[in-house]
């Protein structure tokens, strides 16, 4: 939580904590301004101090929605720097932050946070970490400051993540009854014209169903069927027809507009029925589900809960990535993993070396076994989100039934 | 265009090009992996060869869709390189990077481009710079080779610019209908219980129309009334009545759903009358946009444009940035921008000192005078896209009425 950052500042021996870039799609610098509806800032955060804003002109109206100290960019003139530097733009902007940064006193060790353009900004900080003596660019490779403090969060931030959990589930809700809506003609469903019903046109009524409660696609829904559904990460064909009998992974992710605190459940459907094969695999899904999720546990390593799905899998002779770094066919991703101003923050749900995330008050992430079998047609999953209350408290914040078939 | 990617090559003395991270949000990864729905990716451009991208095995079928050479990164097994590390990652991603650059030969003055994480990067970069001897990271502050060669565009480039334009000029007359649809009350546009349409009742209506077409806004569309309308980035305020009288600044800027190409343009309506200020001064405002469109010219310098909008409103009396930097009553921002795969690019039709850019066949971009008085309560914006074709012809893509007064 934000409280949590000056205390990681003193002991990573930062001073200064220098955050650019656009707000849209920069997480950290969404999180600092507190999602004021600006384009591109600087955030200067000094240790023990309140952080400061800096923003253009013509933003001024949203930069004050932060709550921050907002300071105009447009005095220290830009452009007249560059005039002076006889057009050398890297030479103007290492004189743009000199001079910002003797406004703020801003020297010693200082770290640099948020989205940028990564040859641009290496020019830069070299020119930065060169030209001004007083200041030591630092950079954090892992987990830094900023996304160490995102690993928890507090009511306001599990708010409008529950919020967005409503929102997610009742767009399931809407594409299964969207889907049953239409008439069977074989193996497919059908539009009133006859033509196929395809996973284009499910993609496009999710497409407004999001945008009528005000939440986004960052990037495109996961809703694929068949072959498909047993890649993980398959975003789904336009053209495949609804077939019965075949497994659907709808993996939703949304975000609140505008950037902002993201939900991530799936669900994996099947209309009419399903084979035996598909019925036993999902069941062993749904066992290792039910062997895994009550078994979270405030204090303990978020790698036990990967170890726990591998030990399931492996014990009914099914591959993962245990067993296999390249498997295809079987249990082939992590468990889970954090959920907030990105679609995949901390806690990582992971058993890599050296992975020490653990699940503490404020976590919240998702639990997402899933059985993939490409060869064979299909693929499945179920996706929840969890929440560590401050008393220990796991609750799962995904209201929506299992499910698997869906009658037509 | 992708063309000339080695000629810049060549001519910044630049080996190999190394493209990382997302690709949503990361226009030159985009533009190098042809839009194809992976997550994030390595593309490696060695000067004279094709390009190969590298990404994870889950993303195997979306990466084929680029159509380039693809190698599956699980090869490299970077789980097991972070053990041999002893949980040091960074230690672990120079290993990494190591192993792919000895494979394809990467050597020499390596340029990196790119969306990622500022601090992150850094600390990267300089290990990688300082643990390979065979490679010196390059960075390019500004104009980098990618930006430079998407500043062109070619024919498909434009088609899927010139749909998006479509689509949007039906979004921006859907609204004015959806406007005109409601009844009046007093001074104010009513829903049916009576209740005032609001600014936060259009944007709902815009972020579902543009959901229907399959086209997203990456940020808030602005969509700004009154004083609001007076400040050009203000978004607008939710709560807002739509009020007859007043400028309503319109604009709209989306893109193709998934990350792609942008359009972006603008209209300022008023409902029912306007007032005589609001017309003179509108009328001002055309006159400077048909004093400067109808100039631009292949092979003249973009900033030219913004010097003539300048020339036009001062010897009317009216502030502009060249007045005064700290404009806010007036003329206000530069005159255009290019569009593309970001809804900024170049070239940039602004006269700040060492602007070189210049409008060349496959140039496209905004034109878009605006005058702003906030403290009068209002504001406005004229917003065309034009392309420059290679004969030389310069073309509006915009097909839609400039309008203001919109009758209820």
């Amino acid at each position: 939580m934000k409280r949590d950052i000056d205390r990681l500042m003193q002991e990573r021996g930062i001073d200064v904590a220098v955050v650019t870039g656009a707000v849209k799609g920069n997480a950290t610098m969404y999180y600092m301004v507190n999602g004021a509806g600006i384009s591109h800032a600087i955030v200067i955060k000094k240790r023990g101090e309140e952080p400061v804003l800096l923003c253009g002109t013509m933003e001024r109206e949203e930069a004050a929605a932060s709550g921050l100290k907002t300071i105009d960019t447009s005095k220290y003139n830009i452009l007249e720097m560059i005039k002076e530097a006889g057009g050398d733009r890297l030479a103007a902007s290492v004189k743009y932050y000199q001079t910002i940064f003797e406004e703020f006193g801003v020297k010693g060790r200082v770290g640099f946070y948020g989205q940028g353009d990564v040859g641009r900004n290496w020019e830069f900080l070299k020119a930065l970490d060169e030209g001004l003596p007083d200041v030591t660019v630092v950079g954090e490779f892992i987990d830094d400051i900023f996304i160490t403090a995102r690993m928890t969060k507090g009511p306001e931030e599990i708010d409008r993540i529950r919020e967005m959990g409503r929102k997610t589930c009742e767009v399931v809700g809407h594409i299964a009854d969207f889907m049953k809506s239409h008439k069977v003609d074989g193996k497919t469903l059908v539009k009133d014209d006859g033509s196929p019903l395809t996973i284009g046109d499910c993609k496009a009524e999710i497409k407004v169903a999001l945008a009528r409660r005000k939440i986004i696609e960052e990037v495109d829904t996961i809703f694929a069927i068949g072959r498909d559904a047993g890649i993980p990460h398959s975003r789904g064909n336009d053209s495949d027809p609804i077939e019965l009998g075949k497994t659907i992974v709808f993996d939703i992710f949304p975000q609140e507009a505008g950037g902002g605190y993201f939900f991530d459940m799936t669900r994996t459907f099947v209309l009419g029925e399903a084979s035996q094969e598909i019925l036993d695999s999902y069941k062993t899904l749904e066992e290792c589900y039910d062997a895994v999720a009550p078994t979270l546990e405030m204090g303990e390593k978020a790698s036990v809960y990967q170890t726990r799905a591998c030990d399931f899998f492996e014990a009914r002779g099914i591959e993962t990535p245990r067993t296999d770094p390249h498997v295809r066919n079987g249990y082939v991703h992590s468990l889970g993993h954090g959920i907030g101003l990105d679609v995949h923050e901390k806690p990582t749900l992971s058993d890599f070396s050296g992975n020490t995330d653990t699940l503490v008050p404020g976590s919240i992430f998702t639990v997402e076994p899933g059985l993939y079998y490409p060869d064979k047609g299909y693929g499945m999953r179920i996706e929840d989100v969890y929440y560590v209350h401050e008393d220990g408290t796991v609750e799962n914040l995904t209201d929506f039934p299992r499910g698997l078939v869906l009658e037509v």
